[in-house]
């Protein structure tokens, strides 16, 4: 028997309808490409969506069809979006450090119709235009006046496009599981892979990012969003924020701790949310000014592993709650928040710490299980490592074009692809990736482990494990070491140095010295350049 | 051309798993009818409510069965819910206030093939039971040891029905728009009508619940919901909870004063919800005993208008914040919730007392409007009145069994059969019933506002507005006294009084005194009963 309720499609586009109605003047500021800080307002913003939308359509984009953007956080991107996901389109975000061809690459896998871009990659644009097949017109993300001298040929200033039209246009009657959105992940291995978003699981992961335990953002909050737009949805942050009214600042192209630090200011911004890197360039700039954090009330920290120093200096030196959080594209992102669950609020300060630096326990909306090689489901007592394997509305349940299709199992559960502990309050901790981890007879050891310890000897610059095979335990970690100018330290040294730190049997085999470590576009080591070196290493043991 | 994310139903029972997984510690207290405090937590709840689920079917209940609960709120009756829930039936809760007649009707009308009650109402079920058509067994929500004496058959205590199964069940794959919950609307014209609620909307309504502005509640709040589990899914906190791991305080069948009072300061509550007649009684008790709140934090008060006097008692001497609600069963029931919004903080206190007596603002997924009698929608200026409709995920579209069809339009939208306003910043005020304003020459009068403004003469102990028949404005209104008793009133004493106070074209064109003015089982005035004796009333003016 069916419930009576209403069929009322969980739509995007609704989202920005409600902000315009209920939070009207609420304003959003931005840090535009070209220069000025400019003011706006969700009601300004949803009506220039419907003359986004409408525009589209007269330029003869249909439903479904991809309409990538290469753009910074600003209104016009916003506006973009929701009037992309409005027409019946699918808003297609590019990573713009990606290498362009590798852009271009996901373009035309994309098959998208038309891009709208930031002028700061006007260079870009211009390169890769030649190569994109299906791109019928462009449109940079300004007026007349900024437009860069370009020879790209079909190319709208926005404001003219938007121009074209008026903002009479009905939103288009979709189903709830229509796609709206597509993000590619880089992928260490292969081709990038799509991850098609629908308007039900944007709306539902916003929902869930809106619960006080996970972002925890009100209306009366002015929300700093730096986490881009193109890096898995700004977290949320593009939906939840007009869905509850919050004032956002997005600050445009400049990231680095200055600029970060002058919006915080005279914004008065109380929470924001980025990856590491930014955080860094802040608190350096702090330390350099001496300035503060007086309005800063929360930072969401995510995207890589928070250092535990991190959270620190801005809890204790600027009276800034960290939520340490953890999501992959795949997950529209978020999987795990760190709020401190209730019976944790009391701890000494270095023992909530101890609970900060995992990655976070799941909002209701996000399963989560570790299993083991053979699938079968692992304990969770914070010590057992296992692949992590999540299930949720807004997680995906294959790429684009059938891509990565070994990623998914029968029971609908997606691989993360990286090595986890649960613990028994439900915080989960990234151990390693799964390709990475080394698995000595049977147990796995964290290669990520062993490295954050033997960066700590203070002759070592650089420190990489990986596994290599052992006549008896299958595969024993080697260690490997950038030595610091003008440092020295011998095998033993290291071994030493270990030594006590971590279990025995973890222990690497063999340590070797190398000038130089690999890495990939984003700086993360290259292991597999690694293991394609030192994956016939003798080892002493074998 | 669809998403690809995961078709992940939204269903019930996946929040009590996820609450006995990631909250599983998590206590929940119940007051106990047979009158204990008694302590267990989401890991043993998720755990008995699978042997709910188990031994329901064993005992023959069905896919879409109905399953009655005649229950306070107790860790018992959550159990049941999710029980009935995860085994595909629909939990249908009875209001116990209803007469015996009425109870036995619904649940008739409802088809229940089994009943839960608590032992406080075995009276009224041996009463019911030989009317009582489909249902097959009956379980008192007790232990043997509690079981009161009676000559009901087919009759479990619930210990013994859930210990003769054990908790491996699992629970029903179902569709998210499978029913899941059933409760009638008291209405006061007709036969009640039955809202039949499903997964779907029971999960998403707990989504926007959880919002930080709508409940506010997080994962450290340790909530007492005094609203009946039978009254509208107690407001969404029997789902909400458990998402994320509050505490629960169940305060069984005792709702005076003083008793919800011991379980504020033992239990440490920090957040509460209740009507206005549940708040009156706890400010009495603590008037006369000179207690104070020094836990709660927040409380929530709808089910009817909360006068401004209580909004200030809570806020200005216990310094606990109120949120003023506004919902209806056929609406899950959260409509509009008073958070007040970023840019009314700094008012002065008495202004955002003015806004805070407003019904408060719907969150995202509850959409509003008002219309005229043409059903043309009418400006969101805070003074035009008409008649308030809403569309949502969590509205019904029909009552059960395809009663009530004329307050469903075309359109999706539900008629709330309530007149209000709406003002710019989205805040909806309740100015009448739809069927109790008066129509005079196509402008609507408020009945409400004229009586509020005539019981404050010193002589006025109870005043009802009817409309009532006039040759050239349709209809004018026609004011009902009733004296304090000794006190004396003439007709132009009471207009004197109000003049001034109120347009002067809602100046009633008569005052009539009664003794005594008619009332509904729940206190309402009985305006049916009003509009019968003096429709015909001849007015001066006519």
């Amino acid at each position: 028997m069916l419930g009576q309720m209403q069929d009322w499609p969980l739509l995007v586009h609704k989202i920005i309808d409600h902000a315009a109605l209920y939070h009207g003047d609420r304003e959003m500021v931005t840090r535009e490409v070209a220069g000025p800080i400019t003011r706006t307002n969700y009601r300004t913003i949803a009506s220039r969506a419907r003359r986004v939308a409408k525009a589209l359509v007269k330029a003869g984009i249909k439903n479904g069809d991809r309409v990538g953007t290469l753009a910074w956080n600003t209104h016009r991107h916003l506006e973009t979006w929701y009037g992309i996901a409005g027409m019946g389109g699918v808003y297609h975000t590019l990573n713009p450090r990606l290498h362009p061809d590798q852009i271009a690459w996901i373009a035309n896998h994309a098959d998208d119709k038309a891009l709208f871009f930031d002028t700061t990659f006007t260079p870009i644009v211009e390169q890769i235009a030649p190569k994109l097949k299906k791109v019928k017109f462009f449109v940079a993300l300004t007026d007349k006046a900024n437009l860069p001298k370009t020879k790209l040929k079909k190319l709208y200033a926005y404001e003219d496009f938007i121009a074209r039209v008026d903002d009479k246009f009905e939103w288009k009657e979709l189903g709830e599981n229509a796609a709206c959105g597509l993000c590619y992940t880089s992928g260490t291995t292969g081709n990038p892979k799509g991850v098609l978003y629908s308007h039900r699981s944007n709306v539902i992961h916003a929902l869930m990012a809106g619960q006080t335990d996970a972002l925890g953002v009100s209306g009366k909050d002015t929300i700093l969003p730096i986490v881009p737009m193109f890096h898995a949805n700004a977290w949320a942050l593009a939906f939840t924020a007009p869905m509850i009214g919050a004032k956002l600042v997005m600050p445009g192209a400049k990231l680095d701790g200055a600029s970060v630090c002058e919006l915080l200011e005279t914004e008065k911004i109380t929470m924001s949310a980025a990856v590491p890197t930014v955080w860094l360039g802040l608190l350096q700039y702090l330390e350099q000014t001496g300035k503060t954090l007086p309005h800063l009330k929360r930072v969401v920290i995510g995207g890589s592993a928070c250092p535990r120093s991190m959270i620190e200096a801005f809890e204790t030196k600027y009276d800034v709650e960290v939520v340490h959080a953890w999501g992959m594209t795949e997950m529209s992102p978020l999987g795990t928040l760190g709020s401190l669950k209730w019976h944790l609020a009391d701890l000494p300060y270095e023992e909530k710490l101890d609970i900060k630096i995992k990655q976070g326990h799941p909002p209701f909306g996000v399963e989560m299980k570790i299993v083991d090689d053979k699938n079968k489901e692992l304990p969770r007592d914070g010590k057992t490592f296992g692949r992590l394997k999540v299930r949720g509305p807004a997680i995906a349940k294959g790429y684009f074009k059938g891509d990565g299709k070994s990623s998914f199992d029968k029971q609908g559960w997606f691989d993360t692809g990286d090595v986890a502990t649960l613990d028994k309050d439900g915080y989960m901790t990234i151990v390693d990736r799964a390709k990475d981890v080394v698995k000595s007879g049977g147990e796995w050891i964290s290669t990520i482990d062993i490295e954050n310890l033997a960066v700590g000897h203070p002759a070592v610059a650089e420190a990489a494990v990986i596994g290599v095979a052992h006549p008896k335990w299958d595969e024993r970690p080697l260690l490997i070491i950038v030595l610091k100018p003008g440092k020295t330290a011998t095998r033993e040294d290291i071994l030493k140095f270990l030594e006590g730190k971590i279990a025995k049997w973890w222990m690497p085999d063999d340590v070797v010295f190398v000038d130089e470590i690999p890495h990939t576009a984003t700086g993360k080591i290259l292991k597999t350049a690694l293991r394609e070196r030192f994956g016939h290493h003798k080892l002493p043991t074998a």
